[in-house]
């Protein structure tokens, strides 16, 4: 069944999925999330800093991407349809995008590691409790402090309310 | 004697030390950095997806901080002068910013892996190879699209000139 | 699409499905199969010596388990329906079976390593080239050497035409 | 001095030998065990879900070997002597067995890891509790279902006294 | 501000600088120390069971080496001056001595562990607690007992009182 | 059949023992050493930088022994005779010595890597090529240098005639 993506203003939910629990499997090494995406809805760039990751498309269509490291920074990217398998190697910046007006799209994504760990990069960036110094942001995205200011009004309730 | 910073948008400069090659030491799993900062100079918000670091303050003050993952986005920082010392958990997204108007600041880092890489979040995000679809990006960072445009156009002129 | 069952004794097809291939990328950590079953087919008893696995339920249902080492040799074992997830730890001997008599049953299986291996129990013991001395596993198996000889010819044809 | 091997079977007592335990230790990373094989006992097929095995020959003649993984399924064997030195891969299926009807075995065998495990083949598969479905395994050994149940009775008794 | 290295008889002072200690932080993989030498001080030969090491002089001069295992057992040795670095591989015995008559060194040592271990050769090997019996050490160092004796007498009185 | 033990000045004959070799076993984590002890023959103080240790005696007493690490230097010893068994943790410095004036002694090592170096002490500080300052090992042995001198001549000549 179909998981809720209303109440995320990106348009996606993530569901760990209930592995049956035993004693003496903690140190698994692997892990599953079930990932739902509204229409236009996207689970936004982030990174797993102790995981690669394998998706795997069951239903809809998805825009997938992952950037490797300094200083290349090289976008790899791609379109998938049901079936279709896309790795995003540990620690690196990816998303995926349901780029469909009408339909929501689902995907399995396998984690190698139990405790794979997860970075919405705007969250960490412009939503951290306390803010990180807007003298900081603004030269490191090279806007204007004002601009970084209302960047964390907004982010900052998202993550705190 | 201090490295040039001039060159840099966000006034710093990260040298790799070059350590001595011997045979046979391919698998260190340590590696070390010097990293100049121009007043008011930083080393902008970014992740070792391989490494924790050590960093030590070897002359003047900085600012510095890292932010926990989801969904706590918490952030540790604190200002540190000439010999303290900081610890930035590996895939953490990070920085140092030298809050002085007018001296230079120089540290070293220590990084537990001969290959730590480094993913510097502005640039990987809008400046990446081909670019990110601006779609993906304007309700990730909940901007308008010519928002993104704007700063895509910037750091992929940086990075790929 | 479903992919051909009938080539198969036990009844099932095991698909290793075909990653994205990228430079810099043979330290993954991390595989996926497919795997097809025939109505009342089975993926037998076999254990992976370097990865844990977690399997998915995509279509139909499964009767699987495992069974824990010595001198336990406990059964967990469970019904699955589409959707279901279960966790085989690294080692252990494992299976799937679909005991539906008319339809068929597809799952997913991620493998905490990119290079899992895979020992199938018969054929391993009663199928090895050169054969193991029927002496080992008449007194192994607590049976009649003609009964080990029987079932050797068996799996030796299987392995090796 | 000799250990029992009357009380089982198959014709072997495997001993855990006792080292010397010291406070910080639990990370030692191997172990020891000594084997004693009555004439024409045997050590029967089994793996170490997390050891790599070097077996050394103290008193008399052993015939030893392995199989390979999916799909080779090659034995290695070889009939050793005193003083002889055999290594068995983590994970692979292997066995040792006297074949003399007279004199008695012993080995010592280091494994590369505190907590080896080990699982007896056919105790695992015929004598789990409860019992695997006479379905699944008839199909997997190609025999029927009251040759199942025989070897099930028999295991389960062994292992559940 | 410099340590003190009057206590020392070998004229140095190993000093672990207290990093930040933060939730969750306990398998950092990496430690920093700084150590201070005296005046033709020196940081005798020792080993790291846990650690490479990346050493960075600071301030002065220090003559530093290490020596490769069996059978080679070749030195590897240098002069640094302020601001070079040097790197002791794992497990094998380095040492660092102050040339300087007149003036103190100081270095910073990055080590790939959160505990790394320090082992002193002469301490362990002449003033362990209780002593090793000088039958071992007069052959292994073929030099008469009682010169064993007058050393383990010199040491141990150093290690424990 | 015993090894020869009368070329080495501190009688003993340490044999890698000729493993199996097999295509794609070069990463088994596991060795094994056969040791022979002449009469009050010793196997002299020494480390191994990747491997932890556990002997068993085959023939004869052994007095053995290893020192823990700073600042304790502690003696963990133990008289062994035939069938004992004793463990030396990665890294520390450890030895045995046969103390019986008549009989040899033999003894099997089983280590925990593929590649455990080893490091004696006695060479490796006072033998290497080129030697270490005697300045160095004067202050860390806390001897006159002309001691130091006269060492380092006999174990130079011994290691590298």
């Amino acid at each position: 069944m179909p998981r809720d993506t209303k109440m995320s203003k990106v348009g996606s939910n993530v569901t760990l999925i209930n592995v049956m629990k035993l004693p003496g499997l903690n140190t698994l090494g692997i892990s599953l999330a079930r990932i739902d995406y509204a229409p236009l809805g996207e689970n936004p760039p982030h990174t797993h800093p102790r995981a690669t990751e394998i998706l795997t498309v069951l239903e809809g269509t998805l825009y997938v991407g992952f950037v490797t490291s300094n200083t290349d920074n090289k976008l790899f990217s791609k379109v998938l349809n049901k079936g279709d398998v896309f790795v995003f190697p540990q620690g690196l910046i990816h998303f995926q995008f349901n780029p469909n007006s009408y339909k929501p799209a689902v995907a399995i994504a396998a984690l190698s590691s139990q405790n794979p760990g997860a970075i919405t990069i705007a969250n960490a960036v412009f939503g951290s409790k306390p803010m990180i110094s807007d003298d900081v942001l603004a030269k490191a995205f090279q806007v204007e402090k004002n601009t970084v200011d209302w960047l964390q009004a907004q982010f900052w309730a998202d993550n705190h309310n």
